[in-house]
């Protein structure tokens, strides 16, 4: 499409409706505008089922609120996180059509359904149940990326034979995001035991020399199980986001 | 095969051929033998082209060689990472038919083809000159664990036209590795172009506040690209893996 | 004019009109007082329209009240930063000339037109919404101190194509302001395509392993970019001055 | 004994053997010599079969000699911890009685057989082989102070079944110390397998990250498995010197 | 017992009341369901006299109660921690039974007598009245543990003749605790008088550099005392377990 | 006196008066409490001015009035630092007599003249307004002790000449409190213009990168000027205790 | 020029000597290869005196000769930083124009001169002698720029007269440079005495608490004085390249 | 004296014999030159014994060598710091009289008598001997200054029963000061014993979790001990120089 754009535009100078100079000054933006990467992203976005996110944290409930029309007019999906309840309640008051997850701290206006991936499923794994939230939010941005999500909470690794309970459903996951705070162990002991791609996401939960999640971020980077990968302290949302990208990637080349 | 090997031991407790007490032997062992973890990982490993790893930093060279050898004798492929000239002398003078890369401080011994992955290329990324030999430890990680392989080098963001110049480079990568030191930004950068997995590499290259690469992990930990992963600092063997793990979960779903 | 005073003192006891003793008393607050910095400082700050500026945070509404009269008293421009909204309400209650940014958390004085500084503008760029308590701070700041301020936001690098659409902006700016937070990466960015002075100002935005900001000062202190220079993490006002001291500089330069 | 002292001291007193005036010299040192501290600790560790021990990082070779020599003609054990190779050779040309145990990084004076503990055994785990050098050095530490001890190495979270297959082992020790780097996570599964006392040994094995040994200690530090204890990175002496104290404290409260 | 299902299954399929296929199938859970440890451990627990233990912190008090109404139902001893005074109200209104130790900050159900450890006493030692809510959180939970427990507050090394004058029971205790904040220097010089276990918990008290506690830690690891073992920051919960691990452990080496 | 009382026991010995068994049982408690530190300290304590200290952060205020009570029936004056408002309020209903100076977060009661001490002034001195409340609370701490106290504030070396000013009090202190935050850089100045003792006070004010008082720690641990020492992030309390050690001190000193 | 190629090619395609699909394919590169940053920043670079720059660090001496080389034959000058005497003579015998200042540990190559810029001078200034390796790390880069450059060294503020002695010179400079190590707390009091722009470099040199330079760097963000801007720890080539930035800057206004 | 010198220039402006030109000309330095601090410490430092200091790590030999002639040429003491042994051996080479106490790393050239300060001792305490050193440093500092120095070694606090066995000596010292690696707990404890200054210097020794002296450090900060003072790691002269500006002012005091 933006190719035609530029095929349009020349052929307007070889056909002399445009002169050298006019074409010279909408060239100037080419690069960014007529071939721009970010509108190219959000059609394709659109395409697959990806919603438009909105932070809430450190929004005002008015700020929040106005973003989330803005957004919900283009018709797509809306994902936003980190959102309270206070904040929830103005947005939901506004807005009906969001349901917010009150674990999860996250809001959801799904306007139509994301065409769902064929692989997965993605698989939630939690040490324990304090890390539900972050666990919470990864699941609420699997789904509406268009994933199957199936969680498996409170398998720390104190209570190792909980785990290998499960082998199998981790042999079948596609993905496997394993949410643990305090000492961070769990994804070494899952990256062990299967061979699919594991995402480690590290919580603030603990206390005293857990420096507010530092401990298990410094664990899982330094895990002793090959190929494991980290995102940021309680960024459920960002396991996700590399969960998709990786279903989704593999999506492409199944059909391609 | 293991499941076979249990049945066998079940018919042979049914026949009178095996004793009660002497079946109970046999199963105190079976969590974990026959049904054992790495056993399967490692004929699946050798199946799939991964080759049997050294992590040879903090060995003596004795003990490097001897390890070496015995990988060797299993007739598949062995990889030895962070391997200094030194020790690489005595180990190519043992055993000539590892070759070593200097840069990449990996030697690696390839007793048969790994089956190429289909999928891919895996495209390896480093932000300057100073973070090859992390990015050429992926680079030979990667080609040894049966990847296509990239590379795009010396494209930091100081200087984002020479990254910006590839991005169709990037837009039919498989996966991308990013490999930056300093203040560690390029994945973040990457991370809005493409929307395939990005795995990023921090390196300990810079110098003072750079704090041994604690600033570029902390930049791509935070990174504002939705779903970048990180591995520890200077483990382009990790980011290898990572990679790995997500081609080759790929190639099952194609052919499932 | 202090030299004036310094040869009239001496010329009086020349003159015999003021006793050995009686300069040596005046002499004796010499250094500090008639030749003295900061007077000095402050009758230049009024004639190139500086503020006097009032640090907010940790002192008590009445504080700030009382300190507010005290120099509004003097008959120059006043600026309070770090100011909250419900110490703003009372401030602006005592002095309702006082206009307060509620944004920008400063509250100004405005009792005579700054002086326009010439050269410029100050460019106060943002990579994210979030971004913008601090960005605002920085222009308030700029403006009250003469300088001509645009505004380009939400830049950030993960869409790297907003910041190349703007390149022309950029080009024209006299110094760049870039306020960031999560990885702060921007800086390098806008480092490498401006050859005009960059202030870099790490937010505190983020959560987890921003550290409160310290992973984007980082980033910023280990920018690939020659020559970009950073100020405290949310310090807007600091960057402001920063320019400030550039641009007026230029323009004593050029009148010189 | 010390009481006997005293209390003859007192009867000299009484029997006018001894004055006033001397008996309050003599007693002017007693709360500390005559019922001192290290001494009853002297005699007691002689007793009880714990050595002398010399901490050798820092100290010249010829202190170091000098040190050992002086203990060693106590006639009681002598241990020599963080001894290097150069310094060990010094050492035992100058006292061939010494044994040098290099991967341990210790030396041992064994002039009488330490009494063995009845209980035990003392059972040392180990995640990688890299932290050999550490579990040596409590294997020797513990030896030397009486204890049986066995091993138990290579069996990290990464593979953890290599573990759960010496499950009987793990119940059967008295004690068990886990050394390992890295991640810091198997004393948290092995935490959760026994209920006998764990003592966990972070070690500075790993790279990167790891910051030498900070993200193992935080790591075991919040262990989830109730209990767990740690020492100080790399501290095998320390571990096996606590493991001491909770073998030979039951061993009395077996006698008493 | 499990043992015995096990070879109560086996001889099910010797007589053929059970096909191999049937045992296949149940044999699948074996390694962590039939064997399993977390059953092993609670039966034992209950036997020992160990408590059920919620972590009541970061949990809403809905969850708490719901929680302790599930464990108080299976007859045992339950402790629920770090469980603030407006929790505890909603705790104790649903569950009378549960006694409040507000200081502590622990409730605790006793439904029947934890059988006593005849060895002990487990001595707990304060520095600072400032300490008090950890040291008491050791002492709750060590009795309740079945342990006898003393107490020893205010001893701290600023003023070491308190703590001399209590040489006596320091000698005494099977195991000792030591609580400290600030500079954590108390558990080095108890380690320096008596041969037991020392166990050492660092506390949050403090201010400026002591970094919420980790003044205290490091100190406590760098201990000069040979041997003393050290918990998490304020985990006077954690310090008790592991003092009951060793004094347990005792308990079975007598009755041996 | 103390060694008359232990003379007085042992001529008891001598005399008969007192058997063997009882003058052992009597000497037990010798080291600490006939010669203790603890009662010596507070007898000189009370002869000397120095009043009774309640750290009353982090207690409750029935606490706080509880202890007060207590030291305040012994006669002497007792101090209460770090209180805050409320538990003021509480403290002063209670016991009248107490004065609260709420700047400085201190109550005082003041039941004798503290005995004057002639060496002097202590000089505090502070950087800026906002480190008032740090110095405050050094200026009644050691007005409490019997030194008298001068004040020099808001001299911080972005404006140099405000400190050069005043060099003569500098000159006539017989110890220098220098209470400064943000870079802390005060101290260094100030040692570099005296010759006496100069304690450094960092504070907590500043914002970002000060992490509450580090950069100003640091700063002052680092100082280019010879002998400066430091205490602990706002402890003015401490401060103060130091300046009193060397003020006494010199008192002996010149009465000797 | 750039513009001129672009507007040939568009005459081409209107003067059909070029399809549009020709000039389709040449524009695909036209936003960073015809436009791009890079080279225009090259060739104003060469015309303002910029020389091409190497950091040697981490680089073997065959790879900075090698690249030295290449960027000689451009015809501009060439400055090489972080280069350390070996490789300097490796450097100096294979290109024997290159000169090595060793204190600064750069070499530069001045194949013409650089147009002097007309405003200045750059006033580089250190706190220590250690301070001179960074300090002239600046001035060598300042120089090969085009600035005119001061030294003014041993200024720091443990002896505040040096520096109050040499006003005039800081009043005169276009820009300051300030160098310092340990608390670096030279920059607020330069900052306080001077209006024109100061960057503040910390070093690393120092001792224990100084971390490496870290204690300088936090006092600089920290600087109570408004405007002062940091650079990384020992990055002189950094302060200087920021400096040029500013009176190029400056050299456009005055010429505009 | 400085005053005689301005009261002479003010009356040959009064009598005619300097004109108001010339006047305003010498004035210009006053503040610094005629009034200035450093040479008017520098000829007090002469009066008093105070020795010129040389921090020679990081200079080069010849440097040192160079420095301390010059030094040496003034005719007064002369101290070198932080030397290491070769240097050393080229500095004694050159200047033969100068004494270097190899353990302490200082030389001494001493050439006259530094008058002996009445009051004292300075009492130097030692943890442990790898504290030797830095304890030498503090003494070989203190006596070139003037002091009479003791020593204490090898009191540390695991076996506190040495340390309490020299009280009498530490209730004689005008000064402690106390040099403690590891966890840093001794000042604590002595500062409870005396009343007198007491300056805590933290030393690098220790390993793992010690952090090159950041336990010891942040414990000494952490004191609760009051009053006690700190100096930075391993700074033994800075201890020194402390403690001398404590005794040398009650020297004044004691004449005044």
């Amino acid at each position: 499409m933006d190719r035609e754009r530029l095929a349009d535009l020349l052929a307007a100078v070889q056909g002399g409706r445009c002169s050298v100079d006019a074409a010279l000054e909408r060239l100037r933006d080419l690069p960014y505008e007529d071939l721009g990467f970010a509108k190219l992203d959000h059609h394709r976005g659109l395409r697959n089922g990806f919603p438009e996110v909105v932070f809430a944290q450190g929004k005002a409930p008015e700020q929040i609120v106005a973003i989330a029309q803005h957004l919900a007019a283009s018709g797509g999906n809306v994902l936003v996180t980190r959102l309270d309840a206070a904040a929830a309640g103005e947005l939901c008051a506004a807005l009906p059509a969001f349901a917010y997850h009150r674990e999860a701290r996250v809001a959801v206006l799904r306007q139509h359904e994301p065409p769902t991936l064929a692989d997965g499923p993605v698989l939630v794994v939690s040490a324990g149940t304090a890390d539900l939230p972050v666990a919470e939010e990864a699941v609420a941005t699997a789904e509406i990326m268009g994933n199957r999500v199936e969680r498996l909470y409170d398998v720390g690794v104190a209570g190792i034979h909980r785990l290998l309970a499960e082998r199998e459903r981790l042999w079948q996951a596609a993905v496997v995001i394993v949410v643990a705070g305090m000492e961070g162990a769990l994804p070494s002991v899952v990256g062990g035991l299967v061979s699919c791609p594991v995402v480690a996401v590290p919580t603030s939960v603990g206390y005293g020399a857990s420096f507010h999640g530092l401990a298990a971020l410094l664990g899982m980077l330094n895990t002793c199980a090959a190929g494991v990968v980290v995102v940021n302290i309680d960024n459920g949302f960002g396991a996700a986001a590399a969960a998709t990208r990786i279903v989704r990637r593999r999506e492409r080349g199944r059909n391609a």
